[in-house]
C-alpha cells in the first residue's frame, strides 16, 4: 500500500426507514472526512435528498457514479444501488426497505471482494424486514462472514479507546445460550481475539479477561456448572497455546470494580453481558468491529433507531467513529501481513529463564 | 415511633475470612455512626480484635453486650455470638466460617422477628462455605424470605441516588432464566416493585421499566419468543392494575442511551443483565435491599472480596450506604404506614377526565 493512496470505505445505507442517512449525511458534511479517506456510499441520491431536506440538514456534495470503476479519490461517492422509486417511511419497518439495505449491502460486498473498495462500513438494518431468499441471517456478521467465505469464523467486538469487547454468542435467545457455549467454541474465539488484537490492533502481548456465563462466575458449581466444565478448561487450553487469558470473571464485579482497565480485551458470553456494560461505559463512542474475516468491516454500534427516523435527533458519533477504526484497523492489518509476510527465523524466546545461551544453530518451529 | 428514638440496625458479619470485618470496623469507627443509629454487631470481640492488629487500623469503640435485651442506645454494641474459638483464615473457604457466618445471621433475625432491632444489614457470605443443614439457600434473599414467612416474596434491589434495578430472576444459571420466566412472576415483580417504590421510596407514581429478555428485545420474535409471549402480556396486565410500567427494552441500548434516567426503577429479567450495568454505573455506592418482606433488610452490593481479605484494601462505602438507606427505607416505610393506617375514605380520582363532579355519596371500594 502506497502511503500516498487513500483507504476506499464502502458504506452500506441500512434501512432506508431508519437513521441510516441522517447519521451518513451529517458525517459526510464535514469535509474532513473525503480529505482522511475516499467514502464510498452505496445508496440513493433521490432518499439522502429526501432526508436532507426533510430535516433541514445541509447540503453535502456527492460525486454520483455508476459504478466503483468510477470512484473518485478525495470526494465523497455515492454509488446509485436503487433503479426504481422507492417509497421511504421513516420509523416504518417494510419489506420495501429491508430489500433496498440488501441491496446496497450486497453491492459493497461484492465490490470488497473485487478490491474495488478497501473496507467496509455498514449503517443498520431492520433484522425482520432484511430478511429475503438471499438473506437468511441474523445480522451483518453472520451475513458477512458466509459471504468472505474460507471458511473463517466471524468474533463480533464493540469497542472504543477505552475498552474492547468480543462475543463468544451473539444473535441468540438467552434460552439458547448455555447450550451454545462450548470448551471448542470459547477457545476458538480466544484464538480470534487474539489474533485480531496482534494483528488488527497492534498489540504484541494482549491480556484477555473471560467473563463466566452464570451469576457469581457460578459460585463453585452452586450456580452452574459451566465454569468449571468448559470455561475453565477452555482458558487453560487457550494459555497452553501461548494465549493470555484470565479469569473465569462474575461481570457485574468486573465491570463495578473497572476491572476491564487492566486488560486489552473482554470475552463475553452472550450479547447482554458483553453490550449493556460496554454501551454503558462508551456511552455514543462504541464502533462494532466484525473480526477474524478476510475484510475489515466496522459499524456503529446502535440500531435502526426507528423511534427517532427522520426527526433530526440522531447522533452521528457512532458512525464517524466507525470510519476512523475502519481505517485504524486496516492500517494496522497491512503493517502487521507487511511485517510477518518475510520473517527472520525466529530467534529464542522463552519467559521464564535468563540464563540460557542463544543458539542460532537450532530450527525452530514454533511460528508464534 | 417516637422522633427521638434511634433506630437499632443489627449488622451480621458475615463470612469471617472475607471482608466483612474490615468494612464493619471502618464503617464504625466513625463515630457519626453511632449518633445516627444504634449499630448492633452480632459478632465476635477476638474475631475483630485479630483483623483490626492484622490491619493496624484503629480501635473501634464497642459496647460488648450478651444479648440484645442489654442494647445501649447511642453506642456500638457487639453482642457476642460465638462461644469457642474459631480459626480465622482470610481469603479462605472453610466450613468453620461458613457456620459463624449462619450464627450471626440466624441470631440477628430472631432478634429483627422479636422488635429487638429494627433494620438488618448484612456482610457478605460465601455462598458454598455457609451451606449446612438449616440453611440451604442460594444467598441472604432466599434464607430470609424462607425465614419472614407469611408467604411473602422477595424482590431483590440494587440502588444507589442515580438508579433502582430489581430482578425478576437472581440466583439462578443462565441455563434456568429463560424457563424461570413467567408472565405471573413478571406481574408479581412489578407489584412488589410498585409497592415498594412507593411504600419505601416514598415515590407516589413511580414509573418502571421492564428490560426484554433476549437481545434487541427478541427483535419482534427472531431472536426469542418470550417478549411477545410473556413481558409484552405481562406490562399490559400489570397497567391493568394501574402499575405505571414501560418497555420491554434491549438492555444495552437502554443503558447505553442513559434512558434509565427517565425512570424511578429498572426490572431486569435476570442477575447479570441488571447488576452488570448497575454496578458500572453506581461504582462502589450500590446498596443491595430485600424488598417485599416484612422486614428491612439491605447489604452492600459486593461479595466476600477473598481476593483482597486481611490486607486493608476493601473500601467500605457500599456498607455504609446499606446502613443509612435502610435507616431511610424504615422511616419511609413506618411514615407510609402511618399515613395510611386509618384512611379517610378514598375520593373521586380519574385521570383523564376533569369534567367530573365529586361525589362523596358513592361508594368505592377501589382501595389502591
Amino acid at each position: 500500500m502506497s502511503a500516498e493512496k487513500k483507504i476506499r470505505v464502502g458504506i452500506t445505507h441500512g434501512d432506508i426507514n431508519g437513521i441510516g442517512y441522517e447519521i451518513i449525511l451529517k458525517t459526510l458534511s464535514e469535509p474532513m472526512i473525503a480529505e482522511l479517506c475516499t467514502p464510498v456510499l452505496y445508496g440513493s441520491s433521490r432518499i439522502a435528498t429526501y432526508y436532507r431536506k426533510g430535516m433541514g440538514i445541509e447540503q453535502v456534495p456527492f460525486k454520483l457514479i455508476k459504478g466503483a470503476e468510477d470512484i473518485v479519490t478525495g470526494q465523497n461517492n455515492l454509488i446509485e444501488v436503487l433503479s426504481d422509486d422507492i417509497k421511504v417511511a421513516p420509523g416504518e419497518e417494510s419489506k420495501e426497505a429491508g430489500m433496498a439495505a440488501y441491496i446496497s449491502l450486497n453491492r459493497a460486498v461484492n465490490d470488497l471482494k473485487n478490491g474495488m473498495i478497501d473496507v467496509l462500513v455498514t449503517a443498520p438494518i431492520n433484522k425482520n424486514a432484511i430478511q429475503n431468499e438471499n438473506f437468511n441471517f441474523a445480522g451483518h456478521t453472520e451475513y458477512l462472514a458466509s459471504e468472505f467465505g474460507d471458511g473463517d469464523k466471524p468474533l463480533m467486538i464493540l469497542f472504543n479507546d477505552a475498552i474492547k469487547v468480543a462475543l463468544v454468542t451473539t444473535h441468540l435467545p438467552i434460552s439458547e445460550v448455555a447450550q451454545a457455549i462450548t470448551k471448542e467454541r470459547v477457545i476458538e474465539k480466544l484464538q480470534i481475539l487474539n489474533d485480531t488484537l496482534r494483528q488488527d490492533f497492534g498489540l504484541t502481548r494482549p491480556r484477555i479477561a473471560v467473563l463466566s456465563l452464570n451469576p457469581h462466575a457460578g459460585e463453585n458449581g452452586l450456580l452452574g456448572k459451566e465454569e468449571e466444565n468448559i470455561i475453565i478448561p477452555a482458558i487453560k487450553a487457550a494459555e497452553d497455546q501461548k494465549i493470555m487469558c484470565f479469569g473465569p470473571f462474575a461481570s457485574d464485579g468486573f465491570f463495578g470494580s473497572e476491572q476491564y482497565k487492566h486488560f486489552d480485551a473482554v470475552l463475553a458470553m452472550y450479547h447482554d453481558q458483553g453490550l449493556a456494560p460496554f454501551k454503558t461505559i462508551a456511552m455514543q463512542s462504541g464502533v462494532n468491529f466484525t473480526a477474524g474475516l478476510k475484510y475489515i468491516r466496522t459499524s456503529p454500534d446502535h440500531g435502526t433507531g426507528f423511534d427517532i427516523a427522520g426527526k433530526n435527533e440522531a447522533s452521528e458519533e457512532s458512525l464517524r467513529e466507525a470510519i476512523y477504526k475502519a481505517i485504524d484497523l486496516y492500517r494496522n492489518r497491512v503493517r502487521s501481513q507487511e511485517a510477518y509476510s518475510n520473517p527472520l527465523r525466529k530467534q529464542y524466546y522463552d519467559k521464564s529463564n535468563d540464563n540460557v545461551v542463544l543458539d542460532l544453530t537450532k530450527d525452530d518451529d514454533d511460528n508464534e
